[in-house]
């Protein structure tokens, strides 16, 4: 029933279980026991509590980078022990595993979709599943099974639709970019949705970032074209749009938030 | 002097080290140079400074979904450096390493213990040893060489006995079980030492857990089962009952604390 | 072009990078895709935002508690997208990487340094290089095809100097050893950098360690010599002198700080 174990296999793990707990140890403990082989990489375990937006954003900013064939694992589940369901995604470079409420929506979005499948094989799981921890009986086991090379259609019937969270693009209006603030990261930097393909190529020299009357800053090539302390703004690691302070906490210091209207002005010259 | 290497080989480690400083980082290098094999799984660096009941509260949570043989160490050891024993243990399933001041108990109370060793074999310690940090210079060494192999009794003598922290359980007197809270996690619920087999099989839905004069709830079958920011009971992934909030945090909202008494009341229908 | 690929190699990350976002996720899932051999290590990435001291020395107490041929990546990089330059460095034990910017140099001046190198061939980075993420794109993969054995004059020309953090000793005088302190640690405990060989064999019982006029103690061999809440001093795992409050914290209840004078007076006995 297993084909070939594969000599190394990835397993990433996005969780909002923190780590002053014993949750996400128990998790890898449960994966070294049924695939001793799998390298288990944290993405992050501090997602804010039940936040399924920030989840998603995390993942589909990280999954890419890693190998293929890598099992994507997203425990961010306010609906636990109801009847939300839990899914197995196959798509052309990788596996992602979580609950179905939208937490891998975001990354699936960018990926070709092979199949999704529903998580009801209990041969899976681990015995019992309690009520409260699918992330240790039911996630956990379920991908150390896949990253073994379980095919992906024992795990449960063939879905056609999932969850999936409203996708939120920029929008490009003749000379002005309008979006919004999707995350705000640990030194304070506030992405954007604003993505460096919605300019033209010689347009970064002339657009002016505006998050507020008396709040405006440029494009930079780094956060230290511009004195410390000051803010400015960069096409990020992302892709997208950062506005940022040069050696200091943007987010902070100017009382930046998620959701926040972001727009970008190209001048005329 | 050493047995065959194991291919793949599990050291949990759980710590009140943190992870701000580079103390893990140092263990899991030493653990690297003598069994480079070895899988490192952090169960939590990020016990309370010297709360050597939380350590022992997790570890016995946790140690039991790793693989056998895993070897599971803990450091919280405030009496590092002083007269205090340092102990490893054989049980059926697993290897425990730490400190002899009931750190390791509550975990050990529900295995079949093999063998109490003494760490005084200095051949397996780093050498110098620090007067401060036994985790890197004693703990993770003898820890990489369980895991390689190396017999038990070639660390230090047997001993008749180890500190065993006294063990609290719920205590049931006709309709009602009298508890306390064990330990709150990062969600903020409050997870009790009463068990779901302290309750007969019909009884869940009949009963009444009660915190205060005016601070009651039902047990269901999950958080979501109440209104969002409403309390709720759930024999949750410990086995143990835990008191939560659905999408919210009970021991903020409510004040709750380890120790506080908890019980439970059966109505006669 | 890549020698012998070894069985196992150890990569450490220091960063400030925290883990709350998928930064840190990210750079292991790039190794992972270059050496799925290869165990990676967090040594901390909770160095304080941007603080090149800090992680110099985290990397400078961790460095040598880790096997051969360790590669050591440090990312803490105010300067990322600037014109400052990228090293890796070959020392008779060890491969360090990062940004050349000092936060190295604590470690590399205890080590027998054998080529120093500009990170310039882009054969080895990710393609495209992001302006701010050269930990992802630049840092990982470079520390990823070391650990493979690709030779470090791969990477690019050799350099004949780098950027030196002034290095602060203690003085001796006499009687008398002045030093400061160097960091804080999780516990609260103020390392310094008052070294045991800074005194003689015969005077740590005749040690009188100042930290203000009315801030002094005794050195003694464990924190637990004296009662709980006072302060003691030991020579602890770093191989300094480390001020500390027996189950208590020393920096918060006396205001200790990074800098600070630290003198010990030796009695004439």
């Amino acid at each position: 029933m297993q084909r070939k174990i594969h000599c190394v296999s990835v397993i990433t793990l996005t969780t909002d279980f923190g780590t002053a707990d014993w949750f996400v140890g128990t998790m890898k403990g449960v994966i070294a026991g049924i695939n001793p082989r799998a390298t288990v990489i944290d993405i992050t375990h501090d997602i804010p509590p039940q936040n399924v937006g920030a989840a998603a954003f995390a993942l589909a900013m990280a999954y890419r980078f890693f190998p293929e064939r890598t099992v994507h694992v997203v425990v961010v589940d306010p609906g636990v022990g109801s009847t939300r369901r839990a899914i197995a995604v196959r798509t052309a470079r990788y596996f992602f595993v979580g609950p179905d409420n939208g937490v891998l929506s975001l990354a699936l979005a960018r990926e070709k979709i092979q199949s999704v499948h529903l998580l009801e094989n209990k041969a899976y799981f681990l015995k019992p599943v309690s009520r409260t921890f699918h992330g240790r009986d039911i996630f956990a086991p379920v991908a150390a099974h896949l990253s073994r090379g379980l095919p992906i259609t024992k795990l449960g019937p063939e879905l056609d639709k999932f969850v999936q969270l409203p996708h939120v693009a920029a929008v490009r209006d003749r000379g002005k970019v309008t979006g919004r603030i999707m995350y705000i990261d640990r030194f304070g930097n506030a992405i954007t949705n604003v993505a460096e393909t919605d300019l033209g190529a010689g347009e970064l020299g002339r657009a002016q970032v505006i998050l507020g009357p008396n709040l405006k800053c440029e494009i930079a090539n780094c956060y230290s074209a511009v004195a410390p302390g000051r803010l400015v703004a960069v096409f990020g690691s992302t892709g997208y749009l950062e506005v940022a302070v040069n050696c200091g906490n943007a987010a902070e210091q100017f009382g930046l938030r998620v959701g926040q209207k972001v727009s970008v002005r190209i001048r005329r010259d």
